[in-house]
């Protein structure tokens, strides 16, 4: 591994347990029923913990869109040919009446303040210059996982680097909530094989409809997983990583580990995501203390991603969609706890009986 | 009852059934994969519904917190004295280093952009003059429920007016999104005898722990609740509500039926809240199309009436302060929906290829 990533990964260190501890005394004492804004408080005491500070003041939203292809597509694993990707990463960027985007995302960032960044991780397909778009591809989408390795160590280790990056500028640019996003057809099935190799599961267990295929479908989809999961016995959370792909986990994985050290929250979307932040806790348990769950997605295996990073869904709206969609949603309800804890007073600045 | 109240109540009409189909046409149409974005599909149609467009385009959120205090107070059902009610309105009111307001629904109003409004509809004691404070106060609190009807059947259509002139002002100031809210030592007390009373549950199904008695003073609200029915027959809903009480539940319910009569959406909070939404229902069920559910509120009884008023709650985060800081929670939830649907490209538009 490049020393550039151990000092990465090396930085990621736990929450601010004190400012945790001043943060659930000072709850106690706001100008409400103890508890009765129910996980709302705990919410905010976690984000105490992430910030340093019992009265915590996230300032911007950001989320990072990775769009990667997959050689698996050509396995018939999607409800949607490859084209897609290039396609959809054309409409992150379009102008609209509205503004940029004609996205689910892009339409959800700008009722929410989010800004969006959009990310080639290895698309498959030219995509035209634009400011907005930042190039890191290596090549046109990863190699076939039922096959072969996705990807190799270096490339790996480069993609995550390049969404650490990408990471770093939306911070320096003023956002403290960072949601990484992704689109991708066929990054389900690299979801699923990477989820079933980290948390010891049977492909049936982690393997969903992704974007709705229909039963026969989901069957070979299933055994595609098999396949690779028996093609490699790779346990090791980064060569996991690079068997299965993509280069937009690997850029996902790069922006969490990157917040993470810079002592930002992580809001954490859907399936695909979690499948990044499995390899990120594996590599380093204290990433979880930075990590925030959206709400639980329509993926069979998502639950159980989120039982071992221990997060609890912020709501079940079925949200099956990915590019962050999910992450853009809780983010009003993530600096809304922050603002109670901050900007609550407490009953004895405003006299209050109790 | 007097013509303005029938007038009103007349005016609310259904949802544009035709706008919420072509909401669901333009749903299957947009660059996502069909049902991929959940809840929040439904909910937009709902909204297309409300706003007569199938691109509905809400502008601003407010709340409208109405505080009484109750004469039920006395009988010890609450775990606060009843010098809490003036206490909160004046933090409503309080300049802070933040803004206007040191409560929870100020931070959380502050933190999602809604405007607060607060009525004094019926607290007891003297209010300081106060340019965003809306004076509707006709006594200091209602009588005690448990011995005699808590609002004369005048009183309770003045104060029903006086919600509606208060929802007609926030419209007139630019919201499109309404939220009732409510603050009053004892008011779980009179939501639960008349949400037992309108869907004929026991008094022990509806009365739950407020702002958290313990099991000894539950037992003993169970018993002024069951005191309460006994007390009165009165079935008809507007006799109901002066029956049990209070006068922010009829100004809450008057604030639900103009924004309804004015085509708007209406966020219906917690367990208070609910309990007036029932008595609007009943008296004209078209104000359902109107009402949009926040969270799932930890008080007993609330199912029952998400459920009679066929709602699904948005989040299951264990709030229960009241306040209207679950519906303040929801806005953005809502605004988002209606985004998607209406800045979202089409497939076609996209060409994105399905």
């Amino acid at each position: 591994m490049n020393t550039v990533l151990t000092n990465l990964i090396d930085s990621v260190r736990p929450a601010d347990l004190d400012a945790m501890r001043r943060a659930r005394e000072r709850q106690a004492q706001l100008t409400k029923p103890t508890g009765s804004l129910g996980e709302l408080e705990a919410l905010s005491v976690r984000l105490a913990g992430v910030f340093g500070s019992e009265t915590p003041h996230p300032r911007g939203v950001a989320v990072l869109v990775a769009a990667g292809d997959h050689g698996v597509a050509r396995e018939g694993v999607s409800a949607y040919p490859p084209e897609v990707t290039p396609a959809m990463v054309a409409n992150f960027l379009v102008e609209t009446p509205w503004g940029r985007g004609g996205a689910a995302v892009s339409a959800l960032a700008r009722s929410t303040g989010t800004r969006v960044y959009v990310m080639d991780a290895g698309v498959n397909a030219e995509l035209p210059e634009h400011p907005d778009l930042v190039g890191a591809a290596l090549r046109r989408g990863t190699h076939n996982l039922r096959r072969e390795a996705a990807m190799t160590p270096e490339e790996t280790e480069a993609l995550i680097l390049a969404g650490a990056a990408l990471a770093n500028r939306a911070i320096d640019e003023g956002a403290d909530l960072i949601i990484p996003g992704e689109l991708g057809i066929g990054n389900t099935t690299a979801a699923a094989a990477l989820t079933a190799r980290l948390l010891n599961l049977g492909p049936a267990e982690v393997t969903g409809r992704g974007t709705g295929v229909d039963d026969d479908r989901l069957r070979h989809k299933v055994e595609v997983v098999r396949a690779a999961l028996a093609r490699t016995d790779a346990t090791d959370p980064l060569t996991a990583l690079a068997e299965f792909g993509g280069f937009e986990i690997a850029a996902m994985l790069g922006m969490m580990l990157a917040a993470a050290a810079r002592r930002r929250a992580i809001i954490l979307d859907g399936f695909v995501e979690g499948s990044a932040a499995l390899v990120g806790a594996a590599l380093r348990p204290a990433l979880r203390d930075f990590l925030f769950p959206a709400g639980e997605c329509a993926e069979v295996g998502h639950r159980a991603q989120l039982e071992v990073l221990n997060l609890k869904p912020l709501f079940h709206l079925g949200l099956r969609l990915g590019e962050g969609t999910g992450g853009v949603l809780a983010a009003p309800l993530l600096l809304a706890a922050a603002a109670c804890l901050r900007e609550m007073r407490t009953f004895e600045e405003a006299s209050v009986p109790t």
